[in-house]
């Protein structure tokens, strides 16, 4: 894996993944004497860029891996990425959900036409159905990030960003796996090498941080943190990309990441999930220093569960 | 007041407005089987429309007038509309406003540098209380929609959109005092004559439907729609404009208007006020058949008071 890899993955997803816009806030920019440039995978199928991974990698599959189908277990952004890329390439796609995940992405999962296979409510369950289901169909398994190509495929966003913007003096991404970072670190240091690449990731879950300190992987335990998208931990392949290509691990507390949440709701109209904010959140609390620097800031995804807020909305209506 | 108003209004604010983006959604196009197009000004500056209106208004006034200095009264997007135009200008705006305006948007206000003056919370209370200081200060007027520069400033959205996609069989825009309705219609039948003009207003404040079913103006009285941004009544100039160049008003129920509000906050992620949903109500309610056209759509503003969601949010976070 390379920044050959990213450019390959970059010009196979063209025809199928959003080109999601850049944007910028004039707030922000005078409030931080800096250029930042959001790149939007709120806006890409799906509604995050696990979409752009899912489908490089399931458009690698040899003739006889696509015939015997694919197979993943999340609950998140990459089952649905899985099923919709699955299913526009014509793959036969199962995930294993736990029995607690929430409707809308049953639903939605379902929706991009994959079949669901529900398991009990812990990880030793999810990974021992899969695992039992590979035995039984050979199908081949798609790993949210512990993959070359799905780090290829997610570092599209940032070689997207920088041939859009030009040069950067840093790239920041949310850091949860580690794919998406080691995508966007590859991305960066093979366009701009001056670049400086950061990672933030929510102190609750700073599985990243402990292990770069240490040297060796520490896991997370049961993090609970807002960012939901942030709480799986480091593995082997992503943890030496990050040691050799990112610059900086930065942690934040869930006050950070919703206030960085509020400002993008609030004064930037855009609807990003917690993790997507937690690389403002560094900047906001002045964990990271950005004067005068043009930054660019992977906003990961848009999925949450807005119904609360619809529910008091219906609330203030006279008539139905 | 003509095409050329627009083209003119179009050029003379290219440099101060936000180049909005236009947003489409897979899901939607294929369940309405149509192509729509959403000019997305939530993302204007002060998140609205507004801004286009009121910047090109200021920047036609004499030497004279921009010394003395601008008043309007307003609650809503107008006024920080004018506070925003008139700091860039350089120009004095005193924004006339109730007692009891929501805190966050007599603060906006502030932050632009307009000078506020309380009043009382009634219609008659904001008139009087502006007449007095034009009597005292020779202010100069900016009316929210009964001005044809305004309305040439509106219609530069529909002017940009049509600009940038091509021609369209249709393009809808809300419709509360008529200043956007009018502005769009004017530029889509200057740019492509045979596209329909549709308005949508809430059938609780339907003032525009009733007027032209009547044929003289029927004002609504106290309209408590969730559609803040619409309960302004149309006035002889644009329902002069709207009965030439309009072809079709339509009206949608609160349900309607809060059920399209979902699906741009929850398919498409983005922050859409209820006024800036009420077109798409019209589409997803089937009251507007737009089967196999290719339609623009003003997504008009994106104000809307998110803190009760983030209330919520942070009860989740376990440590702040």
């Amino acid at each position: 894996m390379s920044f050959q890899g990213i450019k390959e993955a970059s010009m196979k997803i063209s025809d199928v993944a959003n080109k999601t816009p850049v944007m910028t806030s004039r707030t922000l920019n005078s409030k931080l004497q800096a250029e930042i440039y959001f790149k939007c995978e709120n806006f890409q199928r799906v509604g995050a860029f696990k979409f752009r991974g899912a489908y490089y990698a399931l458009s690698l599959l040899s003739e006889e891996e696509k015939k015997t189908g694919v197979i993943t277990h999340s609950s998140g952004n990459h089952a649905q990425a899985v099923a919709l890329a699955a299913s526009i390439l014509g793959i036969h796609a199962t995930i294993v959900m736990p029995k607690g995940a929430p409707a809308n992405k049953i639903n939605a999962t379902k929706n991009y036409g994959a079949e669901i296979i529900f398991c009990d409510n812990t990880l030793e369950a999810r990974s021992q159905t899969t695992e039992k289901l590979i035995e039984k169909y050979h199908y081949f398994l798609i790993h949210p990030y512990d993959d070359n190509n799905i780090i290829c495929g997610q570092g599209t966003a940032a070689y997207e960003l920088i041939k859009e913007i030009g040069e950067l003096d840093m790239v920041i991404a949310p850091l949860g796996g580690g794919g998406l970072l080691s995508g966007t670190a590859l991305a960066a240091k093979g366009l701009c090498p001056k670049a400086q690449v950061f990672g933030v990731e929510p102190s609750m879950a700073d599985d990243a941080y402990q292990s770069i300190q240490a040297g060796y992987i520490i896991e997370s335990t049961y993090p609970n943190t807002i960012a939901d998208g942030l709480r799986t931990s480091i593995c082997e392949r992503t943890f030496n990309i990050i040691r050799e290509f990112v610059d900086q691990i930065v942690t934040v507390s869930e006050k950070e990441i919703i206030n960085a949440m509020r400002f993008l709701w609030e004064r930037m109209k855009l609807i990003v999930e917690p993790s997507g904010a937690v690389p403002l959140a560094a900047l906001l609390s002045k964990k990271v220093n950005v004067n005068n620097m043009k930054v660019g800031i992977i906003l990961s995804g848009g999925n949450i569960d807005i119904e609360p807020f619809f529910q008091l909305l219906e609330k203030r209506v006279v008539k139905l």
